[in-house]
């Protein structure tokens, strides 16, 4: 094997796999990137056997092949290296030659048979998918999946498509059974997902940055990115590059009977007034359960905390309320994270009683909602 | 006491004590800020018995008193408040309320009497010094001093004050034992500094903190920060703040009969392709002993590495040198810190044999050496 390639693309290609491959793999091979070459460049492929990782870069190929080196040193190494051309040649043993102006580095590799398959997948598979809708329903759920690992069925994001009022609607919801966060995109299809699936956290932070934060083009707001199911993957592809993420086997919990129907006490809200309270009156709150106090009377809510150590905190808030008086604890932390994921200007708190969850949701934005449970005062 | 202060004002003063106060200190009073008025205003006081830091700050006094609380809860509560006045009042048990706007704090304290009480300090004491000339001196020198609390005579750096060829000149060095930088500043005077102190280097950066990184302002370049040693205490003042850093009792070791003097192979290197090899094949090096090999011949220096694990590295750079060959290895981390704090666009990497240190200097500014010590190959 051997080519040439211009640093930032390999640069580029090497930035991809970084953030799939293990850090302290007890499978050495995991921590490598599998090289492999064609007439047109060069495909890297990194997987942790559960989010896999492929792309392809221009280079210039003399002679095919493949090989497998530790990917965190061939990024080190290529980051440090002048925009310049890079010469890599496979030595053997399995080991590499890469030369660059006056540098020379010998890496170590390891036979590249044992690179394990990534799962199949077919073009033909792939259905297009807006970005926009698909980095929204992502960004605005992903938070609440739990990192426990005993609760692996909790580990990721519910996918579904379902129909409401006659219209065929994506539904992403994540719980890590203290909250909840649901959203639906109506007008939206996919196949095959009536039962929905369940797509873990790591893979759909790694199809985020597949599909950008969309921070820098206006233009791209109408791009596609080509989702499939397959071999019990989810395949996200975009601009030659493809993420692909096992989904979590287990069953989803009955989400929609924890969403209470009846929370009648509606308080709106400036989000961003709400969020400067709760982030001060947090400060107060016990570094363990974050619970705040929430009392709610005629033209007032007052959210307060203590702990034992340091004190307390009140603040009260001017709200347009007049039913009767309520006093439910919450997490604070986790109204916060609800708050940083909604756009809109105002939100509404919907509250029943001091034993029924709260709900969140964006003022005059239907289809997402933010459930939190209710702690003991 | 009560008082009144703008947050702004409150945040500054809050935010100068973060660095001092130990977030986990065994005696709880060191966690906390000594907050005491006057009829001008408030002064903030925090120590780790090591260093200590004062300051003044402009606020609306009713009540004069003192107390003490965490600095850094009531940090993270002021950062959090509206961009508005904070009323402060102190309650009974070492109490204090503060309010701002609808939000309303209690923090618990402690009698403020148990502060450990500052070095004593007189104004008459302090003597100008140019603050481009201390930032510098700090910079070049504090990267040096040994982290390991068993060297504690190494902690520091040695400040010294000597007479070089008639000039009075201040000096400072710093040894880790493995490398050292020495500075020397003629034209400047302090006094009672002939035999030298050993500053501690947590309050050498908080002295850096201080004096500020000189980024913003090009008038400060005349601007002047008054030092003064009292009390054993190295003692820094600088619009209305103090830093007092204790020194450090014990030796500083016979530094000037470890510089070698006849390093006669001279070579003249670009600062940054110096810099940008050594990150490259620093790489390869492993990663408890970072030793990279120097190889000078004939118009050229190669530069190798290599790690059981992961391979080899080697690069060459064009010199000129015309002496015989020489072999020698140095830790590329320790070169790397040296190279970052000189300033010129060409370095002088001086040599003598494989068992003797290996000096860089700046080239064309006298005054400040870097020393490495050579490794075995």
């Amino acid at each position: 094997m051997e080519f040439r390639i211009q640093k930032k693309n390999f640069l580029r290609g090497l930035a991809m796999v970084q953030t799939i491959v293990e850090r302290r793999s007890t499978i050495p091979i995991l921590s490598n990137t599998l090289l492999e070459t064609d007439r047109k460049g060069i495909t890297l492929t990194a997987t942790d056997l559960e989010t896999a990782i492929r792309g392809h870069f221009p280079a210039s190929v003399t002679l095919e092949g493949k090989v497998s080196v530790s990917a965190r040193k061939l990024f080190e190494i290529v980051r440090e290296l002048p925009e310049s051309e890079i010469h890599l040649t496979k030595r053997e043993n399995h080991w590499i030659t890469l030369s660059c102006q006056k540098s020379v580095f010998n890496i170590a590799g390891i036979n590249p048979e044992e690179f394990p398959p990534l799962p199949k997948f077919t073009e033909e598979d792939f259905r297009p998918f807006p970005i926009r809708e698909l980095r929204e329903m992502i960004e605005r759920t992903v938070f609440a999946a739990s990192t426990e690992e005993s609760r692996y069925n909790l580990n990721g994001v519910f996918f579904k498509e379902l129909n409401i009022d006659g219209q065929p609607t994506i539904r992403m919801v994540a719980t890590d059974g203290h909250r909840l966060s649901l959203i639906d995109k109506t007008g939206l299809q996919f196949s095959n997902l009536e039962k929905g699936v369940i797509i873990p956290k790591k893979g759909l932070l790694e199809i985020k940055r597949l599909i950008g934060d969309g921070g820098q083009r206006e233009e791209e707001q109408e791009d596609l990115v080509y989702l499939s199911l397959s071999e019990n993957n989810f395949v996200a592809k975009n601009r030659g590059i493809v993420v692909l993420s096992r989904l979590i086997e287990g069953e989803f919990p009955d989400y929609d009977s924890v969403i209470p129907k009846e929370n009648d006490k509606k308080i709106t809200l400036s989000r961003d007034r709400f969020t400067a309270c709760l982030k001060r009156v947090s400060i107060m709150a016990s570094e363990k359960g974050e619970g705040l106090v929430f009392q709610i009377q005629n033209g007032s809510m007052a959210v307060s905390s203590s702990t034992q150590d340091f004190g307390d905190a009140k603040e009260e808030i001017d709200v347009e309320y007049t039913g009767e008086d309520l006093a439910v604890g919450f997490n604070g932390r986790y109204l916060l994270d609800a708050l940083a994921v909604m756009e809109t200007e105002e939100v509404v708190f919907e509250l029943k009683d001091s034993a029924t969850a709260g709900l969140l949701r964006p003022a005059g934005e239907k289809g997402h909602l933010c459930l939190v449970m209710p702690m003991k005062l």
